[in-house]
Parts: structure tokens; C-alpha cells; sequence
């Protein structure tokens, strides 16, 4: 009776909950670099993190959204993402790094070696490599018709012409039951296997923003076995949120991380925000499922959106959301650009306790919420030193049982 | 810090989660009786109960909507619920069983019993009493001041004028921060507790049906906060559905029993659609927390509703129907009239092998659900033996490995 | 044939479209005295309209919410309107006037005389009189099963128990088709006549905020055939807004005004946002149908509600209201106390042009918008004079062919 | 102050009001052609239309969706449009008639001639020649950059990635404000009037079915702007329904007819819903506006579709459909192929009671609706008769005033 299990673990080389034991913490080009990141700035920041991250638990360097388009940016006051743009594309209708931004991904003959060496040199760090995608299939590879690696399929018999990202005008989705749907997802996700990609954000696939928001479930589970089958054990984190909490059970099956929320940024009321999602999800964290609260907007931050600024949080918020973070176990994943903090910022991102409160945590919990003031509980299981933490999330101080705590601030104290 | 822990476990003389360590089983009088159902009736069921099905477990014996509506259903061509009506109350706003319904329920001088002495003839053939209430307090006591019992409140001070209940006329809705709210709801359960009462279905609480579905959230801590304080083990099983998954951990803080569903009758398409609720649910089952299906409508039903008829389950539906409500660990109740069994009926509902699987299952799971064919899988703790149920939804024969399957019919082995 | 005409004009002794041949001039005590006016300020308002305002036109004088509650607005930190309260009441379900707020309405021997002796008063002065209604029966009436006035019906039989108005708590619908319905309508409209009251604001009925915004249409039409054969020429105006386009046929047969917007205030984003329902509505204005752009909040404002103010509109947005409601040809309420108003505002009340255009204008045409600029045209009938405005509604100066328009503000011309 | 009246009538050669004095009536192929109309069955049908049914006021022959597809419905099982085909289309990225569908649109050296010589032809028979078009420009010409007629722009500048249009994968939207849009629009409308077009069906335009279901707005604008500036009279036809009543302003400004339900198909349920909306667009017929009931479902249809068959509208219901839109003014456009009418729905179509209301009607008027009988008026201006239509669209035989009428039928007397 084994056919039947196909959604279920273990008919695969690998296991995903083997892959993220704990919450994977690393750091994301996104909130500093939007669409312009190049390999300099990539190794820049990883050999910040060999040096003074590492050992506080930090490992996965994250290229963000379209290092396949050459342009990416050059008409930022009409587009985030100009569509219909010609893209860095393989004859498998496969995107590659564009080579004016990654040199490194063309060979001395020209040959196209993808990410290869750029894992290689974040790897000889003693750090793990990671790269986002958007679901589905390029759309330049449907409209010209290129063939599926390895099978006698085209790229317009797989896709399906709507609806179409919202956000995004790179791709067209993938109906996951017509044959050549799992080739497609195969031969990229074997790709990257072959490049060392250990950490896959999928984006456009945890919440599609339209009539059917998990519309993708289909294209999760090609994702996941691709992942599975290619022997690889690569982090699965799924983008954007809010994800749904009726798929927690779906969720948990196939990836390792997944967005409670839509983008964070600096700002105080989606910060606030997060003590609802994470209020709805406590019960889902762990065994290699992380509900995700989303990238830490700290340090500086916007450079490629045009807007370059020093994060708007101030040390009680910076402090709030860390401590959060830890004490719910979310992934941490820093947003800003790590050869730009401040001592402070590194000194709250190296914090003992609270990364190993995230680390080594238990079963989250929220005691209490009264829209004022908020309290979660947590384990550190190593230490068997059980933390409380109490937020105010109102606009006042407020008096806890004797203890005055600032708005916006939160106090950290041993059960 | 004890004074947080409000949300929380362990304040006062009982735990809810010792209430009901498996699944409530039982009969309920609305499948038949829609308002009607009498004491005579009632004893007639549990004389029932206690002689044919005690043995396999099942034990609640439960009352439900408006026992206090002495000309219950006689403009039933107009109204379920007579609106504006003088029903029984006494001076505290409680309502009172309806005399012309429940004689045992006034005494030989005219003096107020309420169901215990019904409750007694009940504890007496070994099984458990059960009555429904509607969240909220009388409109009728709100218009005319009434006191709230032991306090200097009254009635219009604790209730709020809209939203009402959509499908019932008789309350309303109570402002949980008020002073005196916690009170009448005190004053409620200690009346029922001491009419021996073990088991409340609240109604118009968990989902009720607005733009805020879940806003009787504060009513809910408070119902279940005044058991706790009552001292009594009554069962809390709050309607009606679809519960929100994302209050999965708030009703799990504060209520036994809540349904998925709306109300569930012998039609196939709502069968069919629990499917998709247990799978939503999957993760939410056990340790005193029974996410509900709703009643078993099987043999004959709606003498009271004006449309008396048998079951239109077919035997492969009722079968599918008692083998997902054991496998998921659904709560069990009987809405048909107990004497009007017919042997079948009676048989499954004594099956020992699905009993059993609800009475000491693990952790449900389902397998595989492709829309046509489902598999669910537990075990049974005591034996140890696990067992997987292949279900086919469609309206064709399933072939499945060789089995042949049957639309609307399912087959259990043991794995 | 003619039974069938049911929905339409002609079968009782007045024509709704005679009553209001141009857009109704007035002024309602809600702005500034919300639930509290009295007599004397009624009184005072009247005479300072009589002197100053009649003139240009103005002629109403509306009481507005809740003259019937003699406790209003006793409790303002928790309710605007305090439930389940013991409001003065005949013995057939009928609010009265509050006899402390409005001494004159109980005769020497007690007697209720209703709103007779202040109407007297008013239309000594040569202006109409009009009061507030909400839709519906009182909910004190219903829960005592009060009779309806000549019938053998009660008022339990004609009310239904939910949905209730979401903002107040006095009333429950009447079910239209049911016996007694017209009969209750017709038994509070007679009295209103007998009262001498000449213009009904009736809330709660043109957008009841629900699932069915519109629901409350059969008792529109019993308001107005009630009206109809009341003899009496009674301006029936409907409230809250935003009125439902799609119905706009059925409001132009049963009533005179009807507001396209929710409550109305001296905040720019809701002037601001009027330029969008004006649009929508501009080919319904005229022949006894007024599109009605709410109250003008001018002056002095909201004493009543507690935060009593000078209004927030700037002399340019002041003016670039009064432009769009006399261009538009919506009714012109004033909403400040008229005793308190200062000489720029008594000025512009005054304006004989734009106040010709309101009374004489033909068919209003939105020539323009482009979200900043917006142009209106309208011609004086009786002068022939066509006049173009246009309207700046950025946050920025336009230059419009050479002529500069400040944010929020208008040029009127001459076309 | 002229160039402020963009919106307005006069700035052009032609006046859309003269377009279209009565509501057109005509053929379109789509009912019984789907996607595969050819050239030999269009003359056909305008053969047929010459003969039988000129006489009776029909004119337009129009062929509806893909006629630019050679492939189209050669996947029917999987998709009724192919996405991601190779269409037919000219250097400047207009859809020309697929060759092999229309042969005529081949000049003898291989050169295009377009739909001139298939409009010669149904000219020449003294009838009016009409044509399908998708909103937006091709998908192929923007992802392959083409350039747009007479300018420096390529498609790829004007389109919008997303959304798109959810039922057809050919176009993506043009945004109305980029530079080129304007001139784009005019290159078709060009193309179309040198092809001889009277009459353009524009679809994906009216209601694009998405969260801003007039977000075609600009392009609407355009449309009619490059209609009035190519000095031909085309008259606009918008699809699919249903429009918006709020955008009627709008729509009766840049349009000819839109209609006014989504696509109508021979079933009752269909036809009894198009009370409702007449009743909501009952003020907005006359004068060049023509709110539209969508094709008449007569006689064979869906042969395109695959599933041909006999319109299922019994005698009553086709009696009641052409009564209501000839009542009510809509355009009448026959949807089922010509040549396979029967006397009796022929007979119908040719009907001069009907034919005559609907050409020379006044101002439709829903009299009176109960959800059983419907009445409506209408008055033939020619004549000076009015009529009254008396609808039954009850499941019962109703008794209206002595006159027993069936269900689903209709009694028309002279008023």
C-alpha cells in the first residue's frame, strides 16, 4: 500500500525535516539590495558573517529576487520588475545569473557555470548557500515554446496563461498534473543541486493574492519531491505570507519554512501585527517546520528600492522584534546589509540567550494578551531555563505587577 | 506572576481537559425532536441508551434548544424560534424548564426543581446529563432590568443591542468586560451544576455568523472560567460551525468539543465535505480537545421539524460516515430517535472495532486525498493495532490496488 | 389595469413630486446638538432662520435623533444611544416627545399634544417643520406585545428579531408583507400630519449596513404610500448612505432625497470623496429626486457629541462644498448651530448665485476629472446663465489654462 | 476652455449618438461557431439575413472571438482558446483573419487584404459588416517587442503584465496612459475602418472580472476616441456583463451598448435573472445607449462548442425573451445559425408588434414586480400605441386579473 503515501515522507534520499533541525538564520539581500545585488556585495557579506556571525549561529547567505535580469532596476521609477524584459535564460528555458552582475557564472570559454563557484567560495567559508526563485516557468521560455530538459515536452504545455503573478511579470504558473510539469521542476531544481544550493525562497507560492490563495498546493508538492529526489538537502522556504493556517498540515509535509506575513518592513504596526500571526501559529512551530516571521529590517536598509536609510526601528522595537523572534522561533534572517551595522545591532544579533532561546527552544506559547500588554513563554532545552517574555504593544507604559515597561519595549525574564 | 496566567489552565477546582479524556458519546434530541422533545421522551431515550448502547460506550444524554418555550414549535409554518415570546424565566434572568414539558421540573408546592430531578433519573441508569443553552442572557430579562443574582447589576447593564443572532430570537449577546457579566454567567452554571448537569452545548458561540465570527471570544472565557470555578466536570462543547482553525488554540485553552461544521444532516454533499474539514483539522485531535462533526443523523429524524423521515444515508454512506467520524476521533452523538433504530443502525453504532478506534485512537492523519479516493489512518492505543480507511468520494467505483471500492463507500483493513 | 400600478404614482391624494420641486433648504439640529436639542434651541434656530435665512431660501427645521429619549445622551462616555432604556411612549408603540426636553408637548392637563405646538410655532414664522425617525417599531413595544392603533394586530406580529439596526438600539424592522404592517406606518405618519410636521428624515433604511444594504425596500414603500394617503405633503428624506445605485429607479419612485454618502463630516477626505458619488449620481438629480450630499458642517459643531468645535473646513473648502452642493443641486442642510455662525459663512448661505443655481439649475454634468482637477457644469434656469466650476482636489496648486487653483479649492465662472 | 471636455462628445468627425438611433439588431456567430466561423458559413448567414430578415430591421452581421486563430478549437478537450499560439498577426502586431479560415483576406501575390473583401460582400447584400475584438494588444507582439504603427513606441512599452484577462490568454492590457497606447488603438481602429467595419463587438472590456472590474476605463476611452477620430460610424458594443450601473455616466458617454448580464445561454434560470437587470438599467435606454441582453439563443446552437443541440427555450420562453428585449429596447442579436431556423422562430423574428416597440420604442418601465408577475411598458412613438407586457416568471400558472397566464410566458395587450 506504500503508493498511496505520495504525500507523506520518506520515498526520497532525503528527509526535510533532517534539513532544518533549528530555525535557519542567515542573511537576505533583499531589504538592502531589491533586484541589484551583485557578487561582490554577495562575498562582502559573507565574509562579514564568517567573521562575526557564524558563531552565533548564522550560516545562510540568501541572493534574492531576479539575479537572472541584466537590467534589474534601470527604470525604477515605473517598475520594480520591467516586464517583458529579455532575461538570462539557458535553451531550457532555465533562468541563469546574469554575468554582468555574477562574472563568476561564465567560464574562461564562455560556458555558463550558473552559481556555482560563488557556493564554492561562501562554502569554503563555512557557510551554506541560498538563492529565491518564483514559481512556475519563465515567460519568455512559453512563448517561444523551448523544450523541458530531458523530456519531449515544450514550456507552453506545461504553463497556463492565468492568473498571472501580481507583483512579479516574469513567469507563468505551472499546471502541476500535466506531464512534463515535474520534469520542469526536476531539471531546475537538480540545477541548483548542482550549483550547492542548500536554501531555495520560493516566492509567489505560499500565498498568491487572488481568488485561490493556495492555489499552488500543487506545485509545493513538485517542489518538495524535486527537492527529495535530488538527493540534496536544500532548506525549503516558501514566500510570500500571510500563509494560511488551514494548510498548516500541508505546510508541515513539504517545505521547512513558510511566511506568516506578507513583507515586513521597519515600521511599528506590521511589527505589531506579528504578535497576532504569531499568536495563530504557536502550535505549529518546530521538527523542522518554522512558521516564518520574515526577514530582520535591521541596520541599513532600501539602498536598491532608492530609498536608503538607516532602519526606522528604534532599540526598543529592534529589541521587541528579536526577542520575539526568538522566543517564537522564527527563522532569523537578517535584511540589512551586514558590513553597514552598528555595534549595537551586532550586539543584539550575537545575543546568547535569545539565540539560544531560538536555537534550542521548545513549544512557544502565549500566556496572555490583552491587547496591551503581551506574554509568551519558551524553553532553552539545553539549559532547561524557561524564559518569559512581557511585551507592551500599547502606545503607554504600562505597570506589570510593579515593573514599569516603555511602549514598544518588552523585559526578559527567567521563569 | 500567577495573575497572568488568566488564559491559562489550573485557576480553579477542575481541569477541562480531565472532563473528557476520548471523545463525548451520546444522543442529542434536536435531529428528531427539533424543539418539541419532552421529559417523557427524554427518560425514553436513555431507558434506551442505558439498555443497548451504555455497553458500547456511549453515556451523554442531551436536551437541546429551547426547553424553556412552553408553545415551542406552534407557528412552525412561520417560525423555527417564535419570536418575543413569554418563556419560563425566573427572577434572575435564568431561563426555566418549560413545566407543560418537563413536570418533574416544579414540586408539589409549585416550587421551582429545574432538570434535577430529571438529572437523577438519568445519573441513575448510569449515564450523563446533558442541556443546551444560548450564549447570552434573555432579551426578555435585558428589556425588563432584571438583577443579576447576588450583584446590584441588571440584565440591560451587561448586554449589548446588536449584532443578534441571526437564527435565534430568544438573546443577547453579553459584553464580556462588563461588571456582572461574569457573574450571570456564574449564576447560570452553578444553577445547572446543581441540577446535576454534565455536559453543555452552547450555541451562537463558535461561529456566529457576522463580520466578526468569532466575536463571542470573551462569552467563551467566561462560560468556560464559571465551570472551573463551579467545580463541577461539565463538558463544554460549543456550535455552532465551521470553527476557525486560526482560534484552534483559544478554543483548545477553553471548550471541549467544537464543531467544523454547520449543522450536518443525512445528505450526502455534507458528508462528503467533512472530508476537507477533518483534514483541516487533523492536527487539533486529543487530550480533551474534540474538534466535532456534528450528530450522527441516523434512523428516523424531523418529527419535530414537520418532515418525519427515515435517514436518507445509504448504508455505504452511513458506514463511511461512522468509520471517518471514529478514525478522526470525532465526538459522537446520535440525532436520531434512539427507539426508532432499526438492527443495522443499531449494530454499527456497537461495532466494537470502530468504537474502539474513537475511544482509544492516537493522532488521525490523513494520508492521501486526490478528490476521489481518501485515506485515513490511526491506531487504536489499547490493542495497538493501526488501521487505514480507504474512502471513495467520487460518484464512480474506485478501483484502488485491486480493491473495487463503491461511490460513497469505504473499507477498513488493518495495516 | 390600474390595481397593478402598485409601485407608482397617482392612487392617493398626493404626488411625492410636487411636495419638492427643488432641492429641499434647511437646517438639522444633529451637527451640533446630536440626541440633546430642546425646545428653546429648536426655537431659537427657527427665529434666527426666519430673520436671516428664509430669504435666501432656507425653510426647514428638523429635529433629528431621539427626541423621544428623555435621558439622551446621559451616559455619552459609553453609548451615543443607551440601550434598552425606558423611552416616552403611547399606548400603540408610537414614540412621543421627550415632555422634559420639549415641555410643549403635554397639555395643561397632561395631555400629549406630540410636536403640535412647536410645529404651530415654526410655521408662524413662514418655514416648515420636520423631525427624524428611525425605521422600524420599538423594541419596547414588541417585547410587550403593544397594540397597533385600530387593528386587532400587536406589535410582536409585524416585527422581525434580527438583523437590528447595527448603530441603534430603539427599534426592530417591521416585516413588510405582514398584516399590520401599513396599518402601524400608516397609525405614526397620521399622527406626524396631525402634528403638522412637514419633512421626515427616516434613518436606518437607506443602507441598513448589512448583508442586504437595501433590504429594508418594502417598508420604504409602505412609508411612502402611508404618506401618500396621509393627505399631507411630506417630504419623505432617507438616510444613512451610501445609497445603492442599482436601486435608484425605486428610491426616484418613493422618496425626495436619499443620501449617497454615510455621515458627512468637516474632514476634507470625506468632501473630497463626495466628487466620486457625485459622479455616479449626476443623471438622477431633478424633478422631485435629490441626491442628498449630507448636512453642511458649517460653524459651530458637535456640542452635543461632547467635543463641541469650530468646523475644520477651511474658508476654500467651505466654499468648494457649498460649489459641488449647489452645482450638483443637493438638498442644502445646514448642520451648525445657526445663532453661532460667524459672517463669512452667513455670507456664502447667502449667496445668491450659487443658491440660484441650487433652486433653478437643470441637469448637472461632470465635464472633467482626472483626480485633481474636476469640472462641473450646471445652467440657472430662470437666468439662463450657464456656470462652469472647477475644482482643485490635489494637495498641490494647479495651473488651469493660466489660472491658478489652490489646493482644496474652486473657480466658478460664467461659461 | 475646450480641451477640458476629453470626456465629451464633438471633438472628433463622427458623434456616437448618430451611430445608432434604434438598438442595433443583427447575427453573431459565436452561439453556434464558438471559435470556427469561416467565411463561407459567415455569407451563408448573411445570404439568409438579406432574404428573410432585412426587411424586419436586421442589418449587422458580426464575426465573433478568434477569427485570427488557424488552430482555433483544434484542443476543444483541453482548452476552448489555446494558449501561447502562433496567431496571425502583421508586422505592427494587429490580428489579421486566419488564411486558411478566410480565404478572401489573401490577395492573389500572397498580399493581406483583411476582412475588405468579406465586408464588400455584405455590404453589396445592403447589410452592415461587424467584427469581434479582444481588449488590449497580443501577447506574441509584446513579448517580441514589435513596433506600433506610425510611431517610435513597441508593444512591450504600452502592455501591462498583469492582470490578465482570466478567460483568454491572447492580449495583455494596454496601459491607456502610456505614450503610444493612444496610437496603438487608432492603428487597429484604422485598419478596421479601411476594412469596412460598422460595428465592433470589444470584449474583456466591460467587466474584466477581477477586483476592479472597470479597470478598463482608459481603454474605453480610447476605443471611442479613435472611433470618432477615424470618421467611420462603428458602433461600439462592450462585453462581458455584467456592467456596472455606477459606471452607466461612463458608459453611455464612449459606448454604444454594453451588456448588461454575463454570457446568456438557453436556459430559464438565465432569462428569469434578466428581470432583475432590466429593472436596475430601466432609465438608461435610449438615445445611442443601449443596455444589452446579450445574443438570443434561437434555434441550433453550439455546434463550435462541440455539444450541438436545439436551443432549450421552450415557444413560452423564446415568446418571453424577445418580448422583454423588445420591451425594454436591447439590442437584438441572433445567436443560433440562420439557416437552420424553423418557421416558428422565424416567424418570431420577423414579428412587427415586437419588431416595432423595439425600433421605435420610448422610455421602458417596470410597472410592477412581485417576484411572480412582472409588467412592463413601453410605447410604440411611431404609432403612439403603448403596450403592456404581463410576465409570469413564477413556476405556477398565474391568475392575473381573470387572465390565466402559464409559467415562464408572457401576455402582451395595447394599454
Amino acid at each position: 500500500m506504500a503508493t498511496v503515501f505520495s504525500n507523506a515522507e520518506g520515498h526520497g534520499s532525503v528527509n526535510k525535516n533532517d534539513f532544518a533541525k533549528r530555525p535557519p538564520m542567515g542573511w537576505n539581500s533583499y531589504d538592502y539590495y531589491d533586484t541589484t545585488v551583485n557578487e561582490e556585495q554577495v562575498k562582502a557579506n559573507a565574509d562579514f558573517m564568517a567573521k562575526n556571525l557564524k558563531q552565533a549561529g548564522y550560516e545562510y547567505v540568501v541572493i534574492d529576487i531576479e539575479w537572472y535580469a541584466p537590467n534589474a532596476a534601470s527604470d525604477r521609477e515605473n517598475y520594480q520588475y520591467i516586464p517583458f524584459e529579455r532575461n538570462e535564460i539557458d535553451e531550457y528555458g532555465r533562468f541563469q545569473p546574469a554575468p554582468n552582475r555574477f562574472p563568476s557564472s561564465v567560464g574562461p570559454n564562455g560556458e555558463r557555470l550558473g552559481f556555482k563557484p560563488l557556493s564554492d567560495y561562501i562554502h569554503n567559508l563555512g557557510l551554506k548557500f541560498g538563492i529565491h526563485i518564483m514559481r512556475g516557468i519563465p515567460r519568455a521560455a512559453v512563448h517561444e515554446h523551448m523544450p523541458i530538459k530531458g523530456t519531449g515536452y515544450t514550456a507552453n504545455q506545461i504553463a497556463y496563461p492565468s492568473p498571472v503573478c501580481p507583483w512579479n511579470p516574469d513567469m507563468y504558473g505551472i499546471s502541476a498534473t500535466k506531464p512534463g510539469a515535474l520534469e520542469y521542476y526536476k531539471s531546475i531544481i537538480d540545477m541548483y543541486a548542482e550549483w550547492g544550493v542548500d536554501f531555495i525562497k520560493c516566492d509567489d507560492i505560499c500565498n498568491i493574492k487572488g481568488e485561490n490563495p493556495y492555489g499552488s498546493r500543487g506545485e509545493i508538492e513538485l517542489l518538495h519531491r524535486a527537492i527529495v529526489e535530488s538527493g540534496r538537502e536544500i532548506v525549503l522556504s516558501l514566500s510570500p505570507g500571510p500563509a494560511l493556517i488551514e494548510e498548516a498540515w500541508h505546510l508541515e509535509r513539504n517545505a521547512n519554512m513558510w511566511r506568516i506575513t506578507d513583507d515586513l518592513w521597519d515600521v511599528w504596526d506590521l511589527l505589531k501585527d506579528m504578535f497576532r500571526r504569531c499568536e495563530i501559529w504557536q502550535k505549529h512551530v518546530g521538527g523542522g517546520n518554522w512558521p516564518d516571521c520574515d526577514m530582520l529590517p535591521f541596520g541599513m536598509l532600501c539602498k536598491g528600492h532608492g530609498c536608503e536609510h538607516k532602519s526606522n526601528l528604534t532599540p526598543d522595537e529592534r529589541l521587541t522584534m528579536y526577542t520575539l523572534w526568538c522566543i517564537f522561533r522564527s527563522p532569523l534572517m537578517i535584511g540589512g546589509e551586514l558590513t553597514l551595522l552598528d555595534q549595537d545591532e551586532l550586539a543584539l544579533l550575537q545575543d546568547e540567550t535569545l539565540n539560544g532561546l531560538n536555537m534550542y527552544g521548545g513549544q512557544p506559547e502565549q500566556l496572555f494578551n490583552d491587547g496591551k500588554i503581551v506574554i509568551w513563554t519558551n524553553v532553552n532545552t539545553k539549559t532547561k531555563v524557561r524564559y518569559i517574555a512581557v511585551f507592551n504593544i500599547s502606545e503607554d507604559e504600562q505597570d506589570f505587577h510593579g515593573v514599569k515597561i516603555r511602549p514598544h519595549a518588552c523585559v526578559l525574564t527567567e521563569a
